[in-house]
C-alpha cells in the first residue's frame, strides 16, 4: 500500500511489537519525570526489524507522548507514514547517529540541566560513581560554530547531524556547547539509564568540585570493567521507572 | 452602563475571547507550578482589542487565580470595573511597560529565586544555552534607590513604573535589585517561556561559575538569530504547561 | 473542674476560637509542606485571651498535627490539661520567648536546612530581597556552649529557654549554632511567613556568595521601612499556604 | 520441612512478627521517598529471633518492595527459602556487618547522592547539626582498590563484605569511594534515621564549605552525648515517614 516510488516516502521496516512501542512511550515519560527532559528533547529507538529505520515521537512534549504519536523514519529522517504529523526539527541527530553507529539501538537528546555547565566550561565530565561508569571515556563537546558558524544552535540537517555523530565517535555521551547533550546505548533501557545518570553525575561532580581539592574519579579501568565487562542490573531501575511513568 | 465621565472609571476595551482569559489564568498557574512565582508576583496581557487596556488578576496568590479574578485596567492602571476587588499594589509595572513598549503583549513580574543573586552582585546574567537566548542583550538592573532613595522596594506608582520601564528599555528582561525581575514578550506564551527559562538559566549560570574558569556563553549573534530570526517552538512547552496547570 | 491548687496544673486562659486553633494546625502543616520543618520542630501561638498562656501541639511530627493535638501551657511550659499527652522537650523555647517578648504572638522553632550553615560559619545572615527584609537587624547566633558547656544541644529547661530569649533580644530571628533557629512575629501568619522566607533567603544568600564579589544587601533603612512602617501583604501568601495545607 | 542437611539451605530463625516485616517494607519505601535510595540500594534487619539470620528484600527497586519480597538469609548471605527469587548481588555487605557487629540490628546501603562527593574528595564528613550527631566519629572511607584492585566496585563476596566491615569498625557510617555508603544502627528506625540525616548533613556541610571560612562543627563531646547518652526521639520522625510510606 505504501508507495515505494523513488520520490515517495521510504517503505516501512515492518510491524513492531506493541510492547516495544510502549517501552518507547515509557522512555519519553520517564525522562520527563526524572528531570532530564522538560518540554523539549526526544528519545528514539532503532527499528527492531530493520536497522535502516528508527522510531520516534512526533513533535510533542515528552511527558505527553502516547502510542499514536510514534512515527517511523529512515536514517535520513524521512517519515514512512507522516499522516500530517509534524516532526522534531532535530530528528537528524537520531538518524545520523543510527547511521554512524550500528551498535547503537537508542538515542536520547536532552537539555539535561546539570550537564549544560560542563559544555560551556573547560571542566570535562568525569565519573564520580559506578552508576556513571560509562563516562569513563571523557565525553567530547560538540561546537556547532566549528561546523556552521553562527546558527540557531539546532541540528536541523543531516549535514549537522553527521558532524555531531563524528564528534560522538565511539563514546556513550557527547555534550553540545550551549545546548545540551546526546546519549546512546545498546538498548533503550540502557540509553535511558545513561541519560539519567549523566544528569545525576553532573550534580555530584559539581558538588565534589565545590568541596575543593583533588577529586578521585573512577579510573578508566574501573569504567571499562563496569561498562563493558560486568554491566549492572539496568532492569531493576527500568522496572521502577516504567511502573511510575505508566502509572501501573 | 459603565460610566464614561472624566472622573469615572475608564471604558472597557471590549469583550475578550474566553479562551484568551483562560490562557491568562493558565499563565498564572503555570508560573506558580514552575517555581517562578510563589504567593506573590503577577502576569498580565495586553487587551487584544484595545492596546490601551490590559488584563490582570485581582490581588491573589497566582496558583489560586480563576477566570472571575481577571480584571481590566487602563495603562495608568485604573480598573474598568473593580466590583470591589482589590488590585496588586505593583500593577503600575505592567501599565507603564505596556505604555512604553507597544511591541510587548505580556508582562511577568516575579521574585524568581535563582535570579535574585544576579541583581545584588556584579555578575551580569548571560545566556548559557539556546533556551535562554533572549538574554543575549545583557539584562539591566533597576536600582530603586537611584529614583526614590530609601523605599519599601515596591513599584507602587506610575512614576516608579515609568522609571522601571526606562531601565528595561528594549530588553526582554530587567532585574530589580533586592526584589525580583520583569520579563516581557510579544505574546503571553513567549513571556511565560522567557520567565521560566530566565530562572533556569540563572541556575545553570550559577553552576557554571561554580565550576570555575572562563564560561563560553552564547554569542550576541547566536542570541540574535534565535530570538529574532529563527525563534524556537514555544507552543510545544506551552501546551505541556497548560495541560498540567489546568489539569486537563 | 480543672484544679487550681498551687501544686496542680495552671488554670486555662479560657476557650479559644476554633478558627484560631485551625490556623495553628495549618501553620504546623504549612511549615512542613514548605520544607522549614521535617519530622521535628514546632510552632506556637500566644493564647488570645490570656498573655500568660500559649498553645502548641503535643509532641508529634508537624505534618500530622490535628486540632485534638493542641495543648495549652503556661509560660513556664506547664500544661493546663495534659490528658496523658507527651509534650515537646524543647517547649521552653516558646514559653521563655513569650515571657520575654510581650510583642510576640507566635514562635517557630525549626531546623530549617539552608539556615544551619549560617549558624556554624562566620557569615551573618543578611536580607537579599524585600521578602526577607525582617532580617535587616543581623540575626544573632545562640551558642549553647556559652551557657551550658557540652550538652545534647537541646533547650530542655526554662534556664536554657531564657538564655536563648536573651540572645534573641528584640530581633525577629535568632540562629542556634549546630541546631536550627527561632523565628517570632506579632501574629501567627507573620511568624510563619518569616520562617519560610528565612529559609528562602538563606538559599539566595548562599547563591549570591557563590557568584563572588561584593553583595548589595537591603540597607537597614529599607529593612526598617518594610518591616516596621509599610509591611507587605502577608495574607495573600497565608491564604495560599492554608488552602494547600488543609486541602480546601 | 526445610532441609537441614549440611549442603542444603540454612534453617530458618523462626517466624517473625508481621509488624516487623511491615517495618522493613516501610523502611525500604521511606528511604526511596526521602531520596536516599533510587532504583538501587537496600536495607536489612537482623532476625529478631536468631542473631545469625537477617531479613532483606529480594532484588527489587526499594520503592516497589512488599511483604512477599522479604527473604531470610544467614550471615554468609545464603537464603533460607529462595523460592526462585533473585537476591541482591551486594547482600554480603549486610551479612558481614551483622557478623562483625553484634550491636547492629539494621543496615542500609545506598548511593545517597550528596554523600558521594565526600567519598571522592579529601573532605571528611563532620556533623553540622545535632540531627547528624552520630557522625561525630569521622566516617571512614572504604577504598575497594586497596582490597581488590580494579573491580566493578561492587561488594559481591563475603571477602569484600568483610573488608568493608573492617573499615566500618565501630562507626555508624562508612563511605565507599565512588560508590555510596553504609549506615548501621541498633534498631531499624535508627538506621533509617541515620541514613536520611547522613544525606541531609552532606548537603548542609557542602553549603557551609561554600560559604567559606572555618566551620564550627559539633564537638566530639556533643556528638557522644547525643548519640550515646541522650538520644533524641527517633520515633517521632519514624511515625511520620511510615505513615507517608505506607499511605495510611
Amino acid at each position: 500500500m505504501a508507495s515505494t516510488a523513488p520520490s515517495g516516502p521510504p517503505p516501512s521496516g515492518g510491524p513492531v511489537d506493541p510492547g516495544l512501542i510502549e517501552d518507547l512511550v515509557a522512555a519519553s515519560r520517564i525522562l520527563a519525570a526524572e528531570g532530564v527532559l522538560d518540554g523539549y528533547g526526544h528519545v528514539s529507538m532503532r527499528h527492531p526489524g530493520n536497522p535502516d529505520r528508527y522510531l520516534m515521537s512526533r513533535s510533542l512534549a515528552p511527558a505527553l507522548v502516547t502510542t499514536d504519536d510514534i512515527m517511523e523514519l529512515d536514517l535520513a529522517s524521512n517519515p514512512v507514514d507522516a499522516r500530517g504529523r509534524s516532526m522534531f526539527r532535530e530528528r537528524f541527530i537520531h538518524g545520523m547517529i543510527f547511521k554512524a553507529r550500528p551498535d547503537v539501538m537508542a538515542v536520547v537528546h536532552s537539555h539535561s540541566p546539570a550537564v549544560i555547565p560542563f559544555g560551556i566550561t573547560q571542566v570535562p565530565m568525569r565519573p564520580t560513581f559506578h552508576m556513571a561508569a560509562f563516562l569513563y571515556r571523557q565525553p567530547p563537546v560538540f561546537e556547532i560554530r566549528d561546523v556552521a558558524g553562527w546558527t540557531n544552535m539546532l541540528i536541523t540537517s543531516n549535514h549537522l547531524g553527521a558532524a555531531l555523530a563524528r564528534t560522538l565517535g565511539e563514546n556513550s555521551v557527547a555534550l553540545m556547547r550551549g545546548h545540551g547533550n546526546v546519549v546512546v546505548g545498546p538498548s533503550l533501557p540502557i540509553a535511558v539509564f545513561r541519560a539519567i545518570y549523566t544528569e545525576v553525575n553532573a550534580r555530584l561532580q559539581t558538588a565534589a568540585i565545590v568541596l575543593g581539592g583533588p577529586v578521585n574519579y573512577l579510573s578508566p579501568q574501573e569504567g571499562d570493567i563496569i561498562t563493558n565487562q560486568e554491566p549492572g542490573d539496568v532492569g531493576r531501575a527500568w522496572n521502577l521507572w516504567k511502573t511510575k511513568a505508566l502509572g501501573k
